[in-house]
């Protein structure tokens, strides 16, 4: 079957793009035509109309669920309208939902969000590795099951206040390239027909000599870059982990696109917001391929 | 004004009891006469007939996020209902989510889950330390505004599969003891009126001789303790992190509890379930009063 990963390569390839919107609503930046609607309708049709304009420039999306649940069942109703209307679009959806438990509990996370009675079709989700092997296990599982993927916090784009995955372990490495060990050990058994894992890292840009470490340490892994654009990665750093065929990264922008309208360069209107996404995404696609390309050529 | 820890302190008083009841509703262990209903129904049905019977027994309850949000809007809707009705009747909710991310997501998980204009009154959240002082930093500030509490995952109940929390630290101790220290720090600055801070931490009562050492790491935090009963820790091993006015322990157990019915010493059917779910909440009360009283003798 294809799995997770066959699907975005093939994706990746329809739309000569390795850049995903990151679909994170926000009242306070939303444009003004929204203000007067309750939170479900508002956060789906501003969502909808951004789809709508990126979806020839990207080949997924990553709603993060902190924007929505912190409005209880009123942005879940948003967020899964907005999942299907995505998917409709023939769009991949990778929920930003950081999950992690043990037990019983990963149990439920794993089946609840990429399982094969899950409440909505997400492809891939971001799992927080803290409680080890206990959480792990129990995604790998679905991930066979299903060919869904799963992204493991590794190596976030916040340094330096991310002192855990920094901690220097004795006789061993930091703690995020132990985690990486483990994440590339189980990843082996969950490839796709490409030859790439299901199982792969979220791998933040904005320490891109970490990323030169993280390819050596899973070789056959997405990397999940967040930090490009408002966190301040560039393009080079971002497309750093790519291997040799200009595959295994797919990188994140939310702010700088689906809020374009609000930076003066686009010069609209509240009303043109949905166009002003789409030339960003439009232009960030391009920069990512500029990069990617001088980057290849490099090897 | 009166914080969490105060109004967590006055309950156990009151109802001298340091158990706290694990709200996790799972369709193949809820008795047969819920089988028919929606899940917002007969998770929020269940719940309510529990807390009923368990109220007097315990000062705190327990849902854990993983269980309701399987089932999308459907889920967060029993949830919602659960968490009202909890707070009506006086209990103290804790909600176990675990959350965990860097920047505006942690700003909006914490001030969506416990911040003041959250979307319901939940009393303290569980959240994960991985990503460091970004994720802290903005749940530290909520708490600081609201009196609201938060448990950060330092030490689980899930040895040895956690390896990430046990590896020992170049020149420090292990992670989960680096995590504490930090956490210790920040807890000084939201203490409550009865001196004990609104920062507290998930600490597994599968180790015990650790609690030792957690609790001379952070004198002045709750411990949250999971695993007391189906996860087998004892009564002994729960309550070891005590201090010497027999406080700073809230002790967790919810399938021993909920769903006692099942267990075959209650001699019961599936219509008593609240009866059973009493008595076994009556029983861990005192089976974990008579382990802290010999204790507090010890010392």
């Amino acid at each position: 079957m294809k799995t997770f990963t066959d699907k975005l390569i093939d994706r990746i390839k329809e739309k000569n793009s390795i850049l995903c919107v990151g679909l994170d609503p926000q009242v306070r930046y939303l444009p003004q035509q929204f203000s007067e609607m309750n939170i479900e309708d508002a956060f789906f049709e501003f969502n909808r109309e951004i789809i709508d304009a990126v979806k020839e420039f990207v080949p997924a999306v990553k709603p993060q669920m902190a924007f929505y649940e912190r409005y209880g069942s009123a942005g879940i109703r948003a967020f899964e309208k907005t999942v299907e209307y995505a998917k409709k679009k023939g769009l991949i959806v990778i929920e930003d939902a950081k999950r992690g438990d043990g037990s019983d509990t990963a149990i439920a996370y794993a089946e609840g969000h990429i399982g094969k009675n899950a409440f909505l079709e997400i492809d891939a989700v971001t799992i927080q590795p803290g409680l080890g092997l206990t959480c792990l296990d129990p995604f790998i599982n679905v991930v066979k099951e299903t060919g869904n993927g799963i992204f493991v916090v590794t190596k976030s784009s916040f340094n330096p206040s991310s002192f855990v995955e920094n901690l220097q372990v004795e006789g061993k490495g930091k703690v995020w390239e132990e985690i990486s060990k483990v994440v590339n050990e189980l990843g082996q058994e969950v490839k796709g027909e490409y030859g790439y894992s299901n199982v792969g890292v979220v791998m933040g840009s904005t320490y891109p000599e970490d990323a030169d470490r993280m390819r050596k340490l899973i070789p056959k892994a997405f990397f999940l870059v967040p930090g490009y654009g408002a966190q301040g990665g560039g393009a080079d750093e971002a497309v750093r982990g790519i291997d040799e065929k200009g595959l295994g990264v797919i990188i994140n922008s939310s702010r700088g696109i689906i809020y374009a309208y609000r930076k003066g360069d686009y010069k609209c209107t509240d009303q043109d917001f949905a166009q002003a996404a789409g030339q960003a995404a439009k232009f960030a696609r391009d920069d990512l391929n500029f990069s990617l390309q001088r980057k290849l050529e490099s090897k």
